[in-house]
């Protein structure tokens, strides 16, 4: 078991001298990669989504666009150019030092692990003609709470910067003996409880779109990197929506699996015992596909023979082979999306209902607002004291969202064993009910909802600090159903004007009003999130990878 | 959701007259069965077993003797001579009436509804020639804790007799759907933790073979009632052996599922919210084809989109192709056997190893001496609290029992937040290493393990307030993995004489040895328990009647 058992006496130095020394060890890593990065425009624009193609090569612009599939095709020569392991890492170990430059996404680069590896594969594929596995040469970047052998484990807690991991978690096992490279770890926020990635550790990472805004979180540093293009497919975990958000906010793909179905062992936290609502890990990707390789290649090795609280559930391709019923969530009867997210639903509804096969219904969400009361009490049935601790124990500032999610929230208390099991059979009632409700649906003449499509936020990329509803990503959580989000389109000024008829559905809901501003998010991505029953993760996959190759999003 | 909210304000009467208010009850319904029941022999001998042989017609000995697929057979007229659903169900009732004065392991009969039930099942398969279901007319017995609509569910607390449930539970309500007829509610012990039954409002259920010695518990109604054919197929739960428990004791057979897979709502017990140790239910049956059909039935039915706590995993019978590895547990390092379990488990190895495509390993136990340390804690993460909270409002007395399990082990106590998720996290490193350790068997040449043959107790059926170990049983909850029972022989004073060898394995080890008399035990049953990994609930079954098969055991 990794657990975090550690003395919280008072480290011997002020927070910033560790800061420092957390910044010089990243900084060391990045400025490894060879050619040395170019000096880069300053100041930097707002938004450096082109900067990547002013500065690499034509070679590494054209590497690092491939998808997932297509890497692993030329990596393993099968029908195209091969490409050896070493130039794919190489080129991903310099787009990703770039993207920490632009958008401070990254806490450490692999450089010389990965290109050590790189080298490995290359002469086994020399030597023998063949892959070692699957995912041969495929870089992959990692949350740093992902721990791996040898290196820091600090889930960005000053008090845990000496921490290291005795062996690479679970599910890093499995993608390293299929072949994968990790070449980059990634940047999360502080307590891994916000929407937005900030650390005193390591500074707060911000979206290429608009460095105005946020690049979401808790698994921002994937979301940032997987935006720039430094990582094909990375590694995030979700408790509230910590994978869907920075996903969205990048214009990159995400899944939250089900619980128990990917690997956790060797992810760190501070309270791993808490398991009210589960912590999952799921995959961040440039592409649907490269979701489903991973997803594929982790249950392929039957983790639940060593890990023992996984569901012995293979992955099994779901096949469409009759008529699919898709909801549509307009919004959950607590706050309106901003118009951009409105807008793309609409368009996705005509498009969807165009399609043959399809019948598009309304979802009239089920008591939204009663779920984040459950959600965010069980989040903290200590009341946030393990967490409070573990920063006080380094005097390093608690952060206004840590201030906001734990101590301004009125669910979080030290609850009585009583308490905890009140609130788990409110929890437990709820997820019934839901599920009455969905199943409900198959008394209709189209049958049963298949998925339901929905915002993955109340609206596009938020501002920093501002990104205060979890609604629209932790309901899943709370429901344990699989959720997928994508890219759809870009926000657009003009057509995303700030006018609404309605009436505030609630105090959030004009909290969250008075943030949008169409000049703010012009050009910023727009995603959206479909949702599947619990455990129904090939069947959600099948249908976004469906609904893909019909409507061709994201729409231009 | 079923919770037990209630007011724990005192109740109006002494607790005797809430009891003998029960009793008489109970008393009427079994009274209430034609033909009246003659006259017993007074007193009753030790062993009854014999008893329905010389009291039950010819035709109601052939009815209730038939196994679940031959009774199935024979309501569905498949081949065999058509039988009513109300002979059969007249023929189970008036058996369990005398099963209830033989054993007292009934808490009511359910005479009107259930022969309701069956003229209207008769007129269906009259009017449309064919059964309503799979289980048409079957008839099934339930622990009173499994909630019933409009029945008393007071779960054997005083202060609960006057509830009443408002539904069927979950699992009955998909086996009413299939044609199951349930006939009898069975007795269980205060508080449902105890080896054994005995409560305040029904006294104490004897064994049938001898009623010096326990029906075992907490399902020890459906023991018992199944020892003597008064049912063949139940319903119990099970936290920490109280399917296999009674199901060994009196010679018929039990499974406990993985958590997860049969459904629980509508089942009532203090704590409902209490999920560190998930309780299951499972069957009792008189044949392991019983069993089966049971799960089949309920899986079948897909009760995952209604209680989506469930695993969304179908039933999905196991194939054996290959060779199987067996390994047997001789003793768990903490507590030896008594002889007659370490006689049949000698002569179950010699048969095993006599069969083509087997291997017989032993299996050496991993810690469970540390399992039950941390399964008796996460029993009570209140310390028991909210229990004797609920004893105490009705002034009823603590059984001996009850008091060992929870007010003289030390490893109960109300635990802080913090505690419980030491205590969770303590839980899931056992299971990781567990799952690794039966996992590595796989590098040997012969394969991984298949399944592992144990005791299922300390000893066959104990003499009453003395069932104080629960290694055997309660290490597979802990672990969560599935576990049927099976009779294997009878116990004889010649064969099973008492003498040892080996050192005191544990202090525990003494108190059970001390136990043992060659005399006391003679004739009783003894089983064995198969056990399998998580979920593999299938390929257990699988196996276990493939060896019933090749060695015909019960042996005689």
């Amino acid at each position: 078991m990794t657990s975090t058992k550690r003395k919280t006496s008072k480290p011997k130095r002020p927070w910033q001298d560790v800061a420092h020394e957390a910044q010089q060890y990243r900084d060391r890593t990045v400025a490894a990669v060879r050619p040395e990065l170019p000096a880069l425009p300053s100041p930097l624009p707002r938004n450096v989504m082109a900067i990547p193609g002013q500065i690499l090569s034509q070679r590494e612009l054209y590497i690092t666009s491939l998808s997932v599939s297509c890497l692993l095709d030329a990596l393993a020569g099968r029908g195209v150019e091969r490409i050896t392991a070493v130039d794919v890492i190489n080129a991903f170990l310099r787009r990703a030092a770039l993207a920490q430059r632009l958008t401070n996404c990254v806490t450490e680069l692999l450089t010389t692990r990965a290109l050590g590896r790189a080298k490995e594969l290359d002469d086994y594929f020399e030597k023998h003609g063949k892959t070692v596995g699957p995912l041969h040469g495929l870089p992959i970047s990692v949350k740093e709470q992902i721990g791996m052998a040898g290196l820091g484990l600090n889930a960005s807690f000053v008090a845990l910067w000496d921490k290291v991991a005795t062996e690479d978690a679970h599910v890093l096992q499995i993608l390293h003996n299929a072949g994968a490279i990790f070449h980059a770890r990634t940047a999360e926020p502080q307590t891994m409880m916000h929407l937005e990635t900030s650390s005193n550790l390591y500074g707060r990472t911000v979206n290429p779109y608009n460095s105005d805004l946020s690049s979401g979180g808790s698994s921002g540093g994937e979301g940032a990197l997987g935006g720039l293009g430094g990582t094909v497919l990375g590694l995030g975990s979700d408790v509230g929506g910590s994978i869907r958000s920075p996903a969205a906010n990048n214009g990159i793909y995400g899944l939250r699996p089900s619980a128990f179905r990917v690997p956790t062992d060797g992810w760190s936290s501070v309270a791993c015992g808490v398991d009210e609502i589960a912590t999952v890990i799921g995959p961040l990707s440039s592409s649907l596909s490269g979701i489903e390789i991973l997803m594929q290649t982790v249950l392929s090795a039957r983790p639940w023979l060593t890990e023992p609280a996984l569901i012995p559930m293979p992955w099994t391709p779901f096949a469409i082979t009759g008529p699919l019923k898709i909801a549509i969530m307009w919004h959950d009867d607590v706050v309106l999306p901003h118009p951009p997210i409105t807008r793309v639903l609409k368009s996705m509804a005509s498009a969807m209902q165009a399609l043959e096969n399809v019948t598009v219904v309304d979802w009239k969400p089920y008591l939204h607002d009663e779920a984040w009361a459950i959600v965010s009490t069980l989040y903290y049935p200590d009341g946030g004291v393990e967490d409070i601790d573990m920063l006080e124990s380094a005097d390093e500032p608690i952060l206004p969202l840590t201030r906001w999610i734990i101590q301004d929230n009125p669910c979080v208390r030290e609850l009585s064993m009583q308490e905890l099991n009140y609130w788990k059979e409110e929890r437990e009632a709820y997820r019934k009910e839901y599920a009455q409700y969905w199943h409900a649906t198959s008394q209709s003449d189209s049958g049963e909802v298949d998925v339901i499509l929905c915002p993955v936020g109340p609206g596009c990329a938020p501002k920093h600090e501002t990104a205060k509803y979890w609604g629209y990503t932790s309901q899943w959580n709370l429901l344990d159903y699989p959720a997928v989000v994508f890219p759809v389109g870009k926000a657009n000024r003009e057509a995303d004007e700030k006018k609404r008829d309605a009436q505030w559905l609630s105090g959030q809901d004009k909290m969250n009003w008075d943030l949008y501003e169409p000049e703010t998010f012009d050009g910023v991505p727009i995603s959206l999130q479909l949702v599947a029953r619990r455990c129904e993760d090939e069947k959600l996959l099948a249908v976004a990878k469906w609904l893909q190759e019909k409507l061709e999003f994201p729409f231009r």
